[in-house]
Formats: C-alpha cells, structure tokens, sequence
C-alpha cells in the first residue's frame, strides 16, 4: 500500500514540504495538505499591501489551484489534534491516518494574552494574516488623512520582528512623499534588548545600522520594554509608561497553533531534532514557526527567534529529503545549521541581511544598504509566485 | 492719526520687526525702538571674537545709525514695564503708549540661580554680550600663556548650546595650531541628556556625529548635569563631582528679561498663539528668546529650546506681516512651523544644520560636515552686516 | 678609571640603553648587562607565532650575541637585590658595581593574585614569554582540532592589551578561513572600562572603532570586568558571572619583578622623574615596564599604562643620551612626554594607532584601519631584527 505523507499547514512550509516529497517520490505516495487557509499569501509583502503598493489578488493563490494539478490532495479543514501513537490527524470532521506527518501550522498569534491587543478588538494592527494586513491598510489611510502618532514593533514573546522595520521605513518614506512627516511622531516599540536585535543576538552591525538610520529618520525607538495593556488610543507599558497612538501596529506573543501544541513545549512549540524530526515520534517533522528552536541567549525581556519563509522552505526541503530517504532506506541528512538571507525594504533603498548560520556564532554574517537589494525583494516575490502559479514543483 | 508701533529690542527679532513693518506700511506708522542696548552685535560672530578673529567694531553697529535713516525713531532706554491694559510701556524716564507692541527682549542671563558663576565675579565665561565676550577673549590670551583645563558647556536651564559646541572645536583647532593641544585637557559639560541634543531632542544623527567628533578630538563629555556651584578654579557638580579648570565659559540659565516678565510664565517667557499674539493681549507680539517655546519632551535636566538669530528673524517678519495685515484688515497668517538652518563653526570646517520644523517630528532633518558651510558662515556675516549698513529695510 | 654603567635587562629597553650609551661614550664606558633571559624575543610577533605564521627561531637572537661584538659584557643572571646606596647589584652569584644603572626588567607577570591564572596549570595562557607562546601555540592547535569557546583578554592590574585585540582579530580570521568560525564563540573579556581604551583612555575614535569591528565579526564583548578565579574550563567573574571557554589567553596583572621592587611603589613600579631618574638616586634610571606610570584617570576595574616596546626604546635612548650627557657633564635632557605609534594586526589588515602623547589630552591621535599597515608591521619586524643581527648599533 502506498504510504501516506500528511503535511498540516499550506503556506511556505506546507507547500514546500508537500510538493518536494511529491517531486521526489511521485506515485510511490500519497501526500495530503490540511490547512486551515484555503489561500496561501505571500506573507512578506503584507507591508507592501498595507501601504498601497500590492492588491489581495497580487499576492494570493488557492492552495488547491496549486496542489490539485500535482496530485497532492488538499483538505481544507483545522486540525483539532494529533494522535501520535495512532498515527492519526483529527479535523473537527474526520480522522486522517498518515505514516509520516509534516507539521508547519505556523504561529498562533496569541493576543489574548495582553488586553486590548487584539486588531479584532480595532485598537492596534498587525501583518501576520491577509484578514489583518487588510484592516491594517484602513487603518493606514484613516491615518493619512487624519494624522498622529503612530506606533511599530513588538510585544514580549513576539518572534517576528523583520516586518515591523519595515513598515517603520517604508511609513517614513511615504509620509516624506507627501510632506506631512512632521505630523506624525513614529515609535519603535519592542521586546528586543537593543535596536536590531531582531530575535537573533543582532546580525553583524544591525544594531549601528538601525540606531543610526532611525536617528536620521527621527524614529524614536523604546527596546527591551513589555507591554502591559493596549487602550484605545495608548500602549501602557510594563513599569507605568504610556505611548499615545493614532495607529499602532505589534507583532503579538507567538505560541504553537492549539492543534498541534500537546507534541511541543509549554508555548506549544514542537522540539526537532538535527533531521527536523520529532525526538519522541520520529515519523513527525515540525519546522517553520511551529517549530521549537532556542533563543542563542535569554533576553531580559523575552523573545523568540524568528523563523523566516526563506528559513521555513529550507527546513521543509530538509525534512521532504529524509522523509524519502527514510522510505527508500538511506541514510538522513542532517541539516540544522541553517543559514538565512533576508531583504528588509526600506522605503526607497532595501538592505540585505545575511547570517549563516542563523544564530551566534557564525561563520558570514552582515547587514548592507543597497537599492539594488529593493529590486531583489521585487523581483522575488514575482518569481516565486510564478513558480508556484505555472506549476514548478520545485521552489526556489 | 497714525498707528503706533513699539518695539522692544534692537538685536535680530526687534530690528527686523522695526524694519519690516516701516518696509510694508511706510508712513501709515510710527515705529519706535526701545533698547537698553544703544548697539546691535552680530551676536552669532562673537565666539570669533573671542578667539581673536574679529575685532569689536568689525561687528557692531548702532541702532540708531540703522533705524534712523529709515524714519524709525530709537529711544535708548530700559523697559521697566508694559502696562497691557492702558497700551502703555514704561521705561524709568518715560511712558510710551502703542497701539501695536512687539517684545524681542531676548534673554536675561539668571547667573545668580547658581552661586559663582556670573562673569561678572570672574570665575567663568559666556558669550551672549559684547562685555562678556570681550572679558572671555582676554581670559582665552590667559590660558594660551598659562594653559590648563578648559569647561565648555551649559548649565540647567539654559537655551542655548551652539555657541559652545562652536567653542569647543574652535579652541581644539586654536591649541593644536599652536601645538599645545596636550596641555590643555578640554570637557563639554552640558544639561542636555546626551551630545547634540541641543535643546531640540537631537537633530538628525546630531548625537553620534558629535560623539564621533569628540572622541576624534579627544574632548571630554559631561551630560545630563546640573552644577550647584563655581567656586576660582572648579566647577561643583550636582550630585558631588567637581571639575578643575583653567578657563570655564557656560551658558547660564535663561528667563525672560524682568521689564516684561509679568506678561509671561513664572520664568518670564511669553506665551504666542500661532499668530505669534500673545493669547490675551492679541495686539503684543512677544518673539524671539522673549517667546515662550516648550520643549519637545522634558530631560532629565531641564534644558529649554533655543531661538537662534535665524529663527527670530522668521518670527519677526511674520510677526510684522500679522500686525500689517490687521491694520489693513486682513487675515493674519499662520508660521508657526517654523524650521531652521544653522551654520556651526568647527574651526577649520563648519557643520550644517537643518531641522524643518525646529522641532521633532520633522519632514527634513540632517547635520553634514563640509567645509563650504565654513564659508558660507563667513560670507552670510558679512552680508547681513553690509544690508544693515547699506539701509537695505529687507533683512536676509 | 672607566665609568661603569650596568643595565638590567636583555630586551628592547635593556639592549638598546646598553647600545646607546656604547655607541656614544665608547671605550670611555664599561657597559655590562645582566638578564635572567638569554634570548631576545621580539615579542610583539609572539601573536603570529601562537597562529603559526613564525617558529621560535624567527623571532629569537642570543642576547650574547648582539652585545658582545659591539664590546658589551653580558652576564646571563637573575638580580637578587639593588643596593643604591653601596651603588651594587647583587644576582644570586655574586655583586656588581655600578655608577649607572639602567632598570628594564619589565614586568612579573603576578598570575598568582588569581587562583587558576597561571599558564604554568594550563588552564588559560598568554603572551607575554616564548614559553607561554609555546603553549597557547599547542593549545590553538588543540582549538582547531575541537572547537569550541575562546575567550581573550586582561585581568584587573594588567597593563598591555593590544596582543588581545590582535589575537581576537587573527583568530576570527583564521577560523573563517577554515570554515569554521561558527563552532568557536569568541569573547573578548577585558578590565578596561570600554572596548578600545587600552589602558590610555581610548586614542582617538578607538572605542567606536573595536566596537564596530566587533560587532562585524561576531566577537562578544565583557568589559570593566574583574575575574575572581578561574576553573579548568570557566572564568569566574567577580559579582558571580562565569564565562566558559576552551581556549583562554588573558593578560595577568603587572608587577615590576621582585629583584628591583624595592625601589618602587607597592607593585613594583619604580618612579622616575623627567629625566628618566629615579627621585631618590639619580644614577638609577627605571625604563619601560619597570617604570611606573600613572593612569590617566583611575579605572572601575584597575587597569595599568601599557609601554609598548616603541615607548620602551624611546625610553631607553633618552636614558642613555642622559647618561652620556651626566658623565661629560652636559645639561640633561627632558624627554617624558612620550608619544606613541602602534600597529594593531588584525588578520587581513591592521590599524595604524598614533597618541602624542601617550596619554590625554593629546596634540593628536588617530586609529586608522590600513592593508599597508599589515605589511609595515610585518617589515618593522624584520627591519628591527635585521639591525639587531648585523651589528648596528642605533636601532630605529
């Protein structure tokens, strides 16, 4: 009998995972995708979209448009849970046997635990779904016509923080564009120790780098700061501190997605080991966010790594390699040290990030302005979309 | 009968008020200046003189010699009161009823809020009058026969920090000409929280700039200090420390000079609307250091924001403009976003300095090493001199 | 009856007193030098030859060899004791008289005031002999061969720190050369107050300079930081820190040697006045480490002036041009203010570093990254040895 691949989660990590075993294996397997999302979105260029320069369409494909013509089911359905000694995925309406499991359900975004955090609840944004990129785009154009401070960064626990350097760029820019920066005070809030810090122990001169564009860009910056509570029209910080807000945009706490959690650590994060595989059930590969993966050092406001798509695609890679290797009865490969190349926009020029590995020590590691770097993260986002509209098995 | 016009002050804000409300009403009006000062100092040059590079007459002119060519009468006398309420101000010989009053009293230097430090006991130094400076230029001959420890800075409360910053590099250049650098130790001792703060919450990358160049220069830095005491030969610190020197010039604490202090707060800066009307007497334009202008945010040391020659002239022309217009029964224009270019000597180049508006957050902000900026400081010296001179009534 | 000169000493200070006072007082002087040393080692290459660019035989000369050609007597014995008063210096074997005596016995390496510091228990090494060079070269080797943690640096008391920072850049180095840097965090752990102070107070734009650097390569940074212990695999930080490592060279705390501390401060140090003379006996002349010199300001961590062998030399001439000029009876000459040029190895390249003076304030100062640097350092070395071996007497 054919043996069974289910891969949960239909963004980066899902898709890679599931067309790479496809690829590799063919007719040897049956390989499904359960995934909550029947879109995938090409989550980086969320900033771009909440600024005006990308339309949904732009950047969203159906998951089944992609995996249907390569013969990979699509289930469109939440996991409730994983029963790892049965071999078994549940959905609220079925069971799924599988012989291998891929796990990258991504983030749950866990605002739940500040009050007031919630974009649902209208008072702050962020860029993690298309549902909040769209409410975050509103919100941007009610502020340029009724201007005010506004508010980037991240909460304690958050592990995302490329996003949110971005937007504090690429806002900059626009609002110079249409000589009204001076009626908008912008704040760098976040969990980080020090300015580019980013989850990572910083990246070659990240920390010079962003403390003196943000000085020449007049962006205040508060790191290493929690937030206690967000109010309607203010973020009250741990310690008694207020920052007034006409649009605020955070990166919440990250935990594991409910589903899947029972397999991870208190925060629902899946532990792997050095071939991505679970270290109690081996025939389970969590990567992506929903992966557990250390911070190189406590910080004294907590934060976590952030796991990139270019970091999830690669591990996905990883863990369809030793999936086929493990079926055909070779040796797997293991490929933990992960590197990581990064393009953060900023507004008119971009700067390239490179760390390899992705934490402390490392082997290569710096951080460089560069216009040509813009165009890059343009001309990426075109071809992958590309590749995965024209039926490529095999991203880049 | 014509409408009455006094002016307070015959430095940058009163002349170019005086004369730019004779430009637009010609005879409609009676302008009257009332100084105490029968001279006008190009205020801005006077680190030159005291490092010996200008002489006394090369930047001074009397006031009556530039207002009255120009129809506007002078009267050299103190202001002891203005009496709003009968549209009458008093000097200790007379009393001067005006329908329209501008007040640009710029500073009164409050030496006596710390013990010792008047230039007057001889202790230290500052800048801010011909006497002072010419008493500073003999101490600097002092030092250059006798070299020890210099103190360059400002104390709490004062509002105005480019001179010093100037100072500091101008002495460093001076010394090491001379090839005596090394026996002069020299420390910027400032109330702002940190280098290039300057009253304004920094200006650009104005912080790492300034701490680059120090450090280059080997100047020693004091920030966020108060000073409790002067004693010959230290300055006391608040907090316990003390500093030796051989030659110390600071900005001492700013208020508003006494005569018009009771229209203003408890330090005697008077409030404007953005009209630059005071917010009761709509018909007294307070301007220049005279106005009231809060900080962008309070520090730690209360510091305040300065107006330097450029702003004020800004000030008074608007200020002219707004009482031209309501004699003639138009609207009032509104500037005041006002921005600011700066011109800062570092002996053999000069910084330039551009914040717009003055304060955070700003559409354009920068600061820039170049030596023309040297140049330009010269030549805009000697222009602005050769228009008063010339009886050109439309300052630059 | 010819005078009698002895000097204490066979390194760059002792050898190159001995020299000068021999090439300009001839055979009007006895001049006999005693060393506990028999080899001369240019010890600023002791870096290279830890990373395997130099063998012991490039780098070393008989100290016998160089001295006797030029006519100068070499006793190869440790001093005992000086006795100013009978004008003797006793080694173990016997007594020597003097009428001049030159101290440049440099430092003790007093590795005893830190439990586990010794090179002699191998747990962490150092620079400063050929016998310690020897180890740490066995010990980067082993590194190599099981990499893991470096940590580089000075303890509290110590007094030269440029071969840290050139071994934290040529370790950097040559783990990126091999591909792998990022199984070797490396930790630079210093007493100094911040990165780049030296011991001098900083020199120029070094602090931002090193802190730039390294935070480029990836080279944490401990600083003002006093060690209490340290085990066979961690240091003990005092206030209870422990940093692990598998490599460790730290500079220990100075001393001057015992044999001559009496004539010193509580460590050893002797004083000397500007010329060079010790206070109280003025035929006595400390030089080069043996001399104390002052801080420039006291530290948090204790930290020493570092006297490189440039100041060293410089100190040694102007020493023996006093003698010279003591014995025709001549006026002396007045020579402390020392200035100082250093070129900092940094794998690749070097930085050129100048302070003149030494110490703050300076006339000038400067440290400035250069490939040309590199190669001048490398020329130096062979220039100065080249001198030495072919019987010039007036070394560079």
């Amino acid at each position: 009998m054919k043996k069974k691949i289910v891969v949960l989660g239909g963004s980066f990590g899902g898709l890679t995972a599931a067309l790479e075993v496809k690829r590799l294996m063919g007719a040897k397997v049956d390989v499904t995708v359960i995934s909550a999302d029947k879109d995938f979105v090409f989550l980086p260029s969320l900033p771009w979209l909440i600024l005006g320069s990308r339309r949904q369409a732009d950047i969203t494909l159906g998951v089944a448009d992609i995996l249907e013509p390569r013969g990979i089911a699509f289930i469109h359905e939440t996991v409730q849970a994983v029963k790892p000694d049965e071999l078994k995925v549940c959905t609220e309406k079925q069971e799924y046997p599988y012989d291998y499991l891929v796990i990258s359900t991504g983030p749950h975004l866990s605002c739940e635990e500040i009050p007031g955090l919630s974009p649902d609840k209208g008072y702050t944004h962020c860029t993690f779904t298309m549902d909040y990129a769209l409410k975050s785009r509103e919100a941007w154009k009610k502020l340029l016509e009724n201007p005010g401070p506004i508010v980037l960064g991240s909460t304690q626990l958050a592990s995302c923080f490329g996003p949110y350097y971005e937007l504090a760029f690429e806002m900059d820019y626009e609002l110079r564009k249409r000589k009204m920066r001076h009626k908008v005070p912008i704040t760098y809030l976040s969990s980080e120790p020090y300015l580019g810090h980013m989850g990572v122990g910083g990246l070659g001169m990240s920390r010079r780098f962003l403390e003196d564009e943000f000085a020449r860009l007049d962006i205040k910056t508060i790191t290493s700061q929690a937030i206690d509570e967000v109010a309607p029209d203010e973020i009250r910080l741990a310690g008694g501190g207020k920052v007034p807000f006409k649009l605020a945009m955070l990166a919440p706490p990250f935990k594991g997605v409910a589903g899947v959690a029972s397999l991870g650590n208190p925060r629902g994060f899946i532990p792997a080991d050095n071939y991505y595989r679970h270290p109690e059930h081996s025939n389970i590969y969590p990567i992506g966010v929903a992966m557990a993966l250390a911070p190189p050092e406590p910080t004294p406001v907590p934060t976590g790594v952030p796991k990139t798509g270019f970091m999830t695609v690669r591990m996905a890679k990883a863990a369809a390699a030793n999936i086929a290797a493990d079926l055909e009865n070779h040796a797997l490969v293991s490929e933990k040290e992960l590197s990581v190349v990064c393009l953060m926009d900023m507004g008119r020029t971009a700067a390239l990030m490179v760390a390899d590995p992705v934490l402390p020590p490392r082997q290569r590691s710096y951080i460089k302005k560069a216009v040509w770097a813009k165009w890059a993260k343009v001309l990426f986002e075109k071809y992958f979309l590309w590749k995965l509209r024209h039926g490529y098995s095999r991203l880049p």
